[in-house]
């Protein structure tokens, strides 16, 4: 799926993170490595991820009337505090791997990673000050919300969850951040606040369906939709929704064997199988399927409250066909 | 060292504290006990440190005018921004106990314990913020720079120092926090630029005099100045500043003795004698109070530009007087 919404602000927001993360310190060289603009070794890289979040909170801040200067420190600010998260959730998951590249923990050991996650943090907010105290504000609502979600998702590790309290958890994991890229593009661009409670109600489905739709990926994805392996979520006994559906919707031999099954880390092989068998049997896939759309619909409520100009309605609309149609062979997870 | 001004503020600092954690969810369980709020279990506790940051800038606030209920949320957003970075630090170092209590990641483990110190970070900037938007502002600008002061920190694990990069670690990871607190009682009270310029200044000279004064506490002191067992820091290869002293100050022999003994983690007991007798043939500990008072006379040097009242010249010379007396036997570290 590629979007023009999304690849127009490619090189703003390239400049805008190298100069966010300016410096010959090894703390900020590493911050550079983790975001794509450089390699290992310092050299200028190209694997910045979609950078999905800034270009939603750029795109409709623009659509809205906003400058795209006064708007691009927020956006930053949101994808470096998106990137504090990613770097502290890779040493508290134990993963190796993000989009086929090196965790940051993995190159400079667990205490610096830590460090460098928090050093973003300081950054992210720095930055997003540029554009303005709201902004700020914004994000720090945010980072509380994924933080908790965090710890929810931490939680779920060492027992079974039910598919509420799994939407509850992506409500603040994902949701949070999706929200506050559309509410501050509202504010940035000075919207009424009914706009900016639609415009926060809209992010917050996306970014539900979002995670979903990674959360099927993680299982039923190729390696080149994630840049980890296939199966992987299941592997590593993540409760991702594909689980949590599993559990709810299976009969007592099932939630039997799946929790025996998950009691190996990781998971062996010919449990995987199996999952993989049960899942298929209880129409797991479908299932996600349609609890994505369910949260896209919610989002297009939303849609005749906030003034979109018909461009915009236009590029939203192939936003979310290309969602829908995320099983595609060369459908890519974003992040 | 009992200091009225500090005693003063300790009851609205634990209500404070206290609002700003409230919350039944596990993470903000373990934040309460973290600082000393609650025990393990969820009782109510009396632990929390010597809250020497906030109570600094809330005397220096009022001192100059402003209102307690103004200062309290920013004194709030000081104290759990150091939390945060102790529970990071603790996990960062390794470090199973502090002020004689578990660290939150033996109770929790590293994942769940990384988060819960990131939440204390939102939780802090939110809380300055019911302050001010200038009060957050100060707080990223000491926070970005405590962090960087622990990646030189952790820099320095692998190699060694003079005394002069030490110094420059601990102005980022001490000073910054104690400038801030200075900064901020300025900025509350609506000081004159000069005056928080002199402030600032005060308070990153009282952090270095702090931090060489823990340092020493960490080889000299024993168990019940810090909560942690005597000449700790050696056993930990820290790079301190006696072990940074030393290894400038001391013969080629010295340094090769030095070098070998700091190879094998923890550092081996003969050693660790045969370490502290170099300290005393160099006359380490003499030479770093020298330099801890030096800190405190710049500090001492911007007092007659700041319109401290009669009380207050008091309650710092008292205070300084503390801080040069530490190694009396009932001298306790702060936190």
């Amino acid at each position: 799926m590629k979007l023009e919404f999304v690849e127009r602000y490619r090189d703003s927001l390239r400049d805008g993170l190298g100069q966010a993360l300016r410096g010959d310190d090894a703390t900020r060289q590493i911050l550079r490595y983790h975001v794509g603009l450089e390699t290992v070794k310092g050299k200028a890289a190209d694997a910045m991820g979609k950078l999905l979040r800034p270009s939603l909170l750029l795109y409709v801040a623009e659509d809205l009337g906003a400058h795209l200067a006064s708007a691009l420190p927020a956006a930053i600010g949101l994808e470096l505090i998106h990137n504090f998260s990613l770097i502290h959730d890779d040493i508290e998951d134990g993963d190796r791997q993000r989009r086929g590249r090196k965790t940051v923990w993995t190159l400079i050991g667990v205490p610096k990673a830590i460090n460098a996650g928090d050093l973003m943090i300081s950054l992210a907010l720095q930055e997003a000050d540029r554009t303005s105290a709201d902004a700020v504000r914004c994000l720090l609502d945010a980072m509380r919300d994924l933080v908790d979600g965090q710890s929810m998702d931490l939680d779920f590790e060492t027992r079974w969850v039910t598919p509420s309290e799994y939407r509850a958890m992506i409500q603040l994991k994902t949701g949070a951040l999706f929200r506050c890229a559309l509410e501050l593009a509202g504010i940035i661009a000075e919207a009424e606040p009914d706009v900016i409670k639609r415009l926060a109600s809209f992010g917050e489905e996306l970014g539900m369906a979002f995670q979903i739709r990674d959360d099927l990926l993680g299982v039923w994805g190729d390696e080149s939709d994630l840049g980890r392996p296939a199966g992987s979520d299941l592997r590593k006994r993540k409760k991702s929704y594909p689980l949590a559906g599993a559990y709810q919707q299976g009969s007592e031999d099932d939630r039997a064997f799946l929790e025996r099954a998950m009691k190996s880390e990781p998971v062996v092989d010919a449990d995987i199988e199996k999952i993989l068998t049960l899942l298929e049997r209880l129409a797991i896939r479908a299932d996600g399927e349609e609890r994505m759309k369910a949260h896209l619909q919610e989002a297009v409520k939303q849609v005749p409250y906030i003034p979109f100009s018909e461009d915009a309605l236009s590029a939203f609309t192939a936003l979310f066909e290309g969602l829908t149609a995320f099983m595609t062979p060369r459908a890519k997870a974003e992040d």
